[in-house]
């Protein structure tokens, strides 16, 4: 039997996504997203959706770009910091620990501690109601080098991202890899 | 130190769907999509991104509903099956053994044999280069009983959601809470 939830954002996996950019002052902030994805592979791009009266959207804005630092699971704990409070009032990074990194591409700071960063171009915004989708042009992926499997990929397991569950407002991370997609199917061909 | 990736699509986590519409001869057909993700909280939508040539495209245009079948970690071989071959010569729930079941709200079927159904009324769509994301209002969330949480939440330990990681194309699961989120930042302010 199921349970029925009704008109509600609720479905799993949703990322624990750190989107950073500068403010009009220059200072470097960070605010967590669960509301994202990619959503198209050429040109590569990734959507995440904001409020209009968030502090990082006119930010980004005004700068053409922004970064996505993915948080490991040791770093729940800034992560959800991070959401947390405004950057309007608040330097985050001082008050978690972190480092400030400047993108290499985009005018925007990364997370320096954290595994996975995406820098992102604004290529264009959707209005889809109370969240404004930022669609971002991924102009570069960087993955620390001992979350690397033997091919050189990033292996999700050893990189260990921290996974939000909406409803039960939980934060998990990933285990080991069940199999290898594209190929795992082909006895049911 | 971290290794550059160059544009790609790529980041951590992705989800694995399976989309679920009737196509125009009304057989239930399924795909396996991992670009998407949560849009807006209000009203709640969900964006899936299709390639334009894909069969479920057009069926999802000319219905104006999907659904999104989350599958369970044990049902990693169907789904995987579901993006391997196209409906427009197969039977893919005959194929895989999996039961269609006419959603409620929508004209469209889902995987009854799945923990978590989503029920989407198409709302816009919006062109992103080689994909086309399909924006659909969230009508209704169905989650099996045995995946809920003491409090009644759908528990995503116990769903155990395919997660996927592009790049090493392995597909994982999620593993225990580690924390409750807009709390465990706490210690910081």
């Amino acid at each position: 039997m199921k349970k029925s939830f009704g008109s509600k954002p609720l479905v799993f996996p949703t990322p624990t996504w750190v989107i950073g950019c500068y403010d009009a002052q220059g200072k470097a902030n960070v605010m967590t997203a669960a509301w994202g994805g990619i959503v198209s592979s050429l040109p590569p791009s990734i959507g995440v959706s904001l409020r209009e009266n968030r502090h990082s959207y006119q930010s980004i804005l005004a700068k053409g770009g922004f970064t996505i630092s993915v948080p490991g699971a040791k770093h729940a704990r800034e992560a959800d910091y991070f959401g947390l409070v405004s950057g309007r009032d608040r330097d985050k990074f001082a008050a978690s620990g972190l480092t400030p990194q400047r993108a290499e591409f985009v005018d925007a700071p990364y997370v320096a501690e954290f595994p996975m960063i995406i820098e992102c171009r604004l290529s264009q915004t959707v209005e889809l109601g109370q969240h404004i989708q930022l669609i971002g042009e991924i102009v570069d992926v960087k993955v620390d080098e001992d979350a690397l499997d033997a091919d050189g990929n990033p292996d999700m397991a050893l990189l260990a991202p921290l996974v939000f569950a909406p409803g039960a407002r939980t934060y998990h991370t990933v285990g080991p890899a069940i199999g290898k997609a594209f190929s795992l199917g082909k006895g049911l061909l």
